[in-house]
């Protein structure tokens, strides 16, 4: 043990690999190697025989032996709405039948269907939803996500979201960062405009109030939030603390990325018809490009053009999206996806749902690297190499998951 | 309990709804429903009341409360290569970054790597890691897998792995349908022609003597087999008792489907460049069309036209074609693809993996349907509705597995 008051938390030992995130998003990759967690935080990486004799396992409070596993930072997963209630799995049923998203918003479903199930779920159904999903993340190795409310759409339901998602937090060994996303839809029966206005006067001012939410964010698209109406949330809620996010050319291009770039928001997300303009924007602004692979998927849409972005040295970051309408909670099915169908190698893959991600939710420096001094956020695959994340289609490559350096998951 | 001396095996009560095959490929769903199982074969199906009053969960040797779950029959995977050596995921890689798989084959990669490979192999080494992958398979709700030979390509290392899947069959839980594939691929310095007169007089009856394989498949492909070369092989199999099978029309059309047509296959597999006339032909001729979405998935293919075989009223089959090539144990990953990139509905994706799928085996009638008489073959899901098979992207939605009745799996 290095210091004597210090707590040896963990170590992580003959593993096949270890993977760290580098400078410039390249990686580290260290072979028969070990990882020793001191006091939550990444203490060393090294040869499994050096790091051992200096943290043997038999004095850790958790040794993780790993022949033939690789190990790589716990994913960091910058975009859900994984706070929801009912089902809406007959949906996905409707749409293959042909049926278009517009008809189903007409005959009473979507997403104003889930805020209809929210406003009438109690705290404790809603806790023990994201509890379930949140369970399923981090069997799938995310060890922090975001999560936005944005399916109340009225003050009491989206303070009631955003106290869930903190009751999450505290109890959940995953950790959750919270975004207020009142401005997700236009509630039944108002006019824009006009739910902006109640956004921006009485949701924004009682979200402060309550202090929980860190980002916030719209939904800038066309048929539903303008991009001036997008100012206008994103102005007052950074006026009371929160930091800008735009859903951005998801469905349509109609400006959000550069509205994004010039309120130097943390992320600008989807991105689908994003143009050689918003990708030099977000490049010199630094804004983050949050890419979301799966909604492409599920919607059979054209994916991102994440080369592009790449090409341009953008810092890309990958989602699930998880929502009733993007149904996965799996950050190595994103990975898949981002290599596939967006022509990402798996490396980039990582780096996107790991350091990358952790950009995108402001984290602190070096979160998701494994970096020495980081926190002991680690996943460790039932595979001899980080790239079956992405090759193993459809399955879990992740065994063990350990958070802070504690061990709260196992396969 | 119905008969005096026979074993109570089962009882999965409460459940969400329990989901049927019916005729035709229509769904029986039973709601708030039991199944019973007793000598391993389903027993009844009903109310849970009437159900556990006539089957007791207390009196039964496995009792499954399923309460919010949905009750599926459990999976048969029709086309995998699931038994091999080595690690390929480096190719995954390359091929990202623009590698033909010509350029890989030019280096020594592609099948002809996992054909050293496997012949490097041990027995001990080449079972472990199907025991592995049969794992895999059964968390996700396969009870019956093929596994088809066709990385030794000899005599002798094709018996071993014919022998090595017997043995998987024997001492694993899920329910192995052996194939011999001697004409997977040409082996190195050999002349097409030449392999496969070997294939014909030396393989083929070494393999009807050892007395394993069920069927005989061959990949009838451009710079392959030609459908000539398949013919031959597949008539020497059927001489010696194994049922024909045909990779047909993958990477380009050349007449496999016919083929299987005119031998009266059981099956022909992939099909991504199958004609009108192809798919006539194989309803007329009875042979089951299994489709391989993953595969197209992973090559950036087009994928086959599964609309155009449902119009038809072919029974399509889906399968994972698990391999190092398309690394997916998952028949719900299959499902998934199966809906959002070939169009299929839920319930076509649920009889294709299910009842179609035991008629690409030609296994006993009723099997994959959960009819009464059937094996308890099940599968409990981790939510309310089978819908959610396809609909969770990327992510398992089984929780635990009955074989025979028997509980094998538990998430
Ligand atoms: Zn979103
Ligand atoms: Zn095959």
């Amino acid at each position: 043990m290095s210091t004597q008051n210090s707590e040896f938390t963990a170590v992580v030992h003959d593993a096949a690999e270890i993977v760290t995130i580098e400078e410039e998003g390249s990686l580290g990759i260290y072979e028969d190697a070990a990882i020793a967690v001191v006091d939550g935080e990444v203490a060393r990486i090294g040869a499994t025989g050096p790091v051992t004799r200096e943290y043997p396992p038999e004095d850790a409070q958790f040794a993780v032996d790993a022949t033939g596993k690789a190990v790589i930072p716990g994913f960091i997963d910058p975009h859900t709405h994984a706070l929801f209630a009912g089902d809406r799995s007959d949906e996905f049923e409707a749409k293959l039948q042909g049926k278009t998203y517009q008809e189903i918003l007409a005959e009473g479903g979507g997403i104003l269907r889930t805020v209809r199930a929210v406003r009438e779920a109690s705290d404790e159904e809603l806790l023990s939803n994201l509890f379930s999903h949140l369970d399923t993340m981090l069997a799938h190795g995310t060890t922090t996500v975001e999560i936005k409310s944005g399916y109340g759409l009225d003050t009491e339901t989206e303070l009631q979201m955003l106290d869930v998602i903190a009751r999450a937090d505290d109890q959940h060994a995953v950790d959750v960062i919270p975004t207020f996303m009142g401005a997700h839809a236009v509630p039944e029966g108002r006019d824009a405009d006009d739910y902006v206005d109640e956004v921006v006067r009485e949701q924004i001012p009682a979200v402060a109030e309550q202090g929980i939410a860190q980002f916030c964010d719209v939904f800038c698209e066309e048929g539903v939030f303008s991009v001036e109406q997008s100012r206008r949330v994103l102005e007052a809620g950074e006026k009371h603390g929160m930091t800008p996010k735009v859903h951005a050319e998801e469905l349509a291009h109609i400006g959000g990325t550069q509205l994004a770039a010039e309120l130097g928001a943390t992320s600008a997300d989807h991105l689908l018809y994003a143009t050689r303009e918003d990708i030099d924007a977000v490049v010199e602004s630094g804004v983050v490009p949050v890419l979301l692979p799966g909604t492409a998927f599920g919607l059979g849409a054209e994916f991102a053009d994440a080369r592009a972005f790449l090409d341009a040295g953008a810092p890309i970051a990958i989602a699930t999206d998880f929502n009733p309408n993007c149904y996965s909670q799996s950050m190595g099915f994103a990975a898949s996806l981002s290599c596939v169908e967006m022509g990402m190698t798996p490396k980039e893959s990582l780096v996107a749902g790991t350091k990358h991600a952790g950009m995108a939710l402001d984290m602190a420096d070096g979160a998701g690297t494994l970096q020495p001094g980081t926190p002991g956020d680690i996943a460790v695959l039932d595979a001899p190499s980080y790239v079956h994340v992405p090759y193993n289609f459809g399955v879990n490559a992740v065994e063990t998951v350990l958070k802070n350096g504690q061990v709260v998951h196992r396969a």
